[in-house]
């Protein structure tokens, strides 16, 4: 089963003005589309990074992949190694390496690991389509026939300063109450079982605030806060036990294994992260300092489902934790994540997910995607058990084409308003 | 694809009085054949341990399998779990927890990985049949198209003192002269490129000699010797210090895992070990430890083939090298061994295989499985690639049901020469 064809169709979405401790979303949110046709005729689908840098991988890689077999993962993954290593000087770039953003640095494992996961998971949807079997079957087959999501609470404005388009219907949430706002229609219309906090946007003291509001609103849902390393270790340790007793876990308060550790060491909940531990090699030094405690997998960046499998063993051989990185993603990445959180032994709370953000979609609606109670159902259909529409993909790459978007960069939009603006962490040195 | 049928026929097979630490290997050595059968019509075929309580093991949970699907791997590896741990008491053992033999203690993480393993083989068996695939495309395609294994020297006795079938062709071997004899042989016929020297033995100063005369005779083979703890710290640092340059690696010298690092630190070779790091639970120590450097994986105690290549990721990931552990095997495990050889990124020394010490046979003999300049082949025929020979296994289980050995016991038969013997370790205190 060779491949014969591969299409790389770079797509845009609208997306909120949310906050971060990097700045602001754009007003699109970028995705590429991998099409992986092969000799008999299936198709198979993947999801992954849609700017610029990602875009030139993709395209690099994809020729050396016409004849490869679909189940030649390895050999995939050495050509993938080789074409980056061997070119990492034919496209510069400047481009932040921010929160969940790999592709800094073209020779790296992580930058390696994405592009070769944006063919992994096409080729593991055509493995399951060839055997008429969902992919978490090829993954050990489920332990779970639902995955649970969490809430992704953002403070936010109410639109872009451009006005692109219509604002959307959250309004603007920047105080404890419109949070607890916020989340009510989130847990209202998705059924949410826990709650995830984007924080590092307002004073650490006002964050907390929300927290407790929203303990006190719903509490009997955990909450969990993420402040992408906005935080000094004193302002992270301050809020750690300002908050004992009322976080599930706390989320990369600050920067580095080393700095975490300090934090774990001072604070009650666990520390978790997607920043300081995001590729096997940073896994050492985790296990040495015995923190952070929890890993937040995400396929795009580990290098695919496979090796999402191989770092739940590792997860469980050393006694961390599994929880789910998201970022902005539309419905195939949602049925990846999904078949690996089927499947994820260690997997020990609710997955992160952007769902409730995006109102344009690229795939035919289904029973199995559809959150109830929080949760989305495991496809039971072969492979990723997707349908894709086609028309969708093309009218989100004419909006691609238009939209101006070639990079994710949360820093400018913010600075347009706040010339003063850098995006440099840690910015908040006091409570 | 459902299980409908699983078959588990012990077997015998004449093995010869083999030396090690423990004493010397019986008459016949046991083997299990497990043959599971689908819904479909598929035959998928396992090969583990043959003594009393595997056979126990195998028995409770098969009949719990019936109508299980060959994908939920993950079901099946809980299905054990259960049986194992709910029962653990249902049978009683004072067997001994030798070297490579691990079903001391039926709620060991260890144990429940072989039993688990016993199923999980004949599972992809039957996946890489249903899909037309081999496989080691289903532990994501082969690195290398042939595997590695190296001669595996034992001193020995000409015969088993209670003469129970005519004499192996080998003869005596228990000076260097004959071993470099045997080793001389072994090469010729299968071209073996690395030599691995069973060990503890004979005084440490002999066994030293032994692997200088090889040295001298094959100084293009690297050599290894595996002592199975039969040294005190001691002694193995100071054989480690006399072979400084002499030595690929030093396999199990002392007991331990901090025994093994305090060796590590005192000679230049690297430490090996099957016995000390033999399930996920072991890795954490030797991380810490630093030591030992080399794991001998065996998929027969390590839960299966996929363990295997999760094990593979978590040497990748702490700088660990692979290299393959053997029990006495026919050629149902030696073609698991193979695929599992094929697409292991970490395996870096030629793996250990008892092939030349088995006169029976069980698959129908085939090309792929031949040995050729001390290699194998990966079969590329749907699922393991052997085509079992139904009435061979006959015949070894008639050999099974008459030759009165139960359980693997290297102690007895040394005990019944030398009454004062005890198969303790370690046994050498002086060079």
């Amino acid at each position: 089963m060779r491949i014969t064809d591969i299409e790389i169709t770079p797509i845009a979405v609208q997306d909120p003005p949310l906050l971060n401790s990097e700045g602001v979303h754009q007003t699109h949110a970028l995705r590429s589309i991998i099409k992986v046709t092969t000799s008999n005729g299936l198709v198979g689908w993947g999801e992954t990074y849609g700017d610029d840098v990602m875009l030139h991988w993709l395209r690099a890689v994809a020729p050396r992949l016409d004849g490869v077999d679909v189940f030649d993962l390895n050999h995939i993954e050495s050509i993938v190694d080789d074409e980056l290593l061997t070119n990492a000087d034919s496209i510069t770039t400047d481009l932040p390496a921010g929160a969940g953003y790999p592709m800094a640095n073209a020779a790296s494992v992580k930058t390696r690991a994405a592009v070769f996961s944006a063919f992994e998971v096409p080729c593991l949807d055509l493995q399951g389509k060839s055997l008429g079997r969902p992919v978490s079957d090829l993954l050990g087959g489920r332990r779970r026939d639902r995955v649970e999501y969490s809430a992704y609470l953002f403070y936010k404005w109410a639109e872009h300063p451009q006005k692109p388009y219509p604002a959307d219907s959250w309004g603007e949430v920047l105080t404890p109450e419109a949070m607890v706002e916020e989340c009510r229609r989130m847990v209202s219309e998705y059924g949410f079982q826990s709650i995830k906090l984007k924080g590092g946007v307002l004073p650490p003291a006002q964050e907390i605030e929300t927290v407790r509001a929203l303990r006190a609103e719903f509490p009997d849902l955990p909450v969990r806060i993420d402040p992408n390393a906005a935080w000094t270790a004193d302002v992270a340790i301050a809020v750690g036990q300002h908050l004992d007793g009322e976080l599930e876990y706390l989320e990369d308060p600050v920067s580095g294994t080393r700095a975490m550790a300090e934090v774990a060491r001072r604070v009650s909940m666990p520390l978790a992260t997607n920043m300081c531990v995001t590729s096997f090699p940073d896994i050492p030094e985790a296990v040495r300092e015995g923190a952070p405690q929890v890993i937040l997998s995400d396929h795009h960046f580990w290098g695919g489902l496979r090796k999402s499998v191989e770092l739940d063993q590792l997860c469980a051989t050393f006694g961390l934790k599994l929880s789910m990185h998201s970022n902005t993603h539309l419905g195939i990445s949602l049925a990846a994540m999904t078949h690996f959180g089927a499947v994820a032994r260690s997997l020990a709370y609710s997955c992160d997910t952007h769902t409730p953000w995006q109102t344009e979609n690229i795939i035919v609606p289904s029973e199995e995607l559809t959150f109830k109670n929080g949760s989305v159902a495991v496809p039971t259909g072969p492979g990723l058990g997707v349908e894709v529409d086609e028309d969708a993909v093309a009218a989100l790459h004419e909006q691609w084409r238009t939209c101006g978007v070639r990079t994710r960069d949360d820093v400018s939009p913010m600075r347009a308003v706040d010339p003063a603006w850098t995006g440099d962490v840690p910015r908040f040195f006091t409570l």
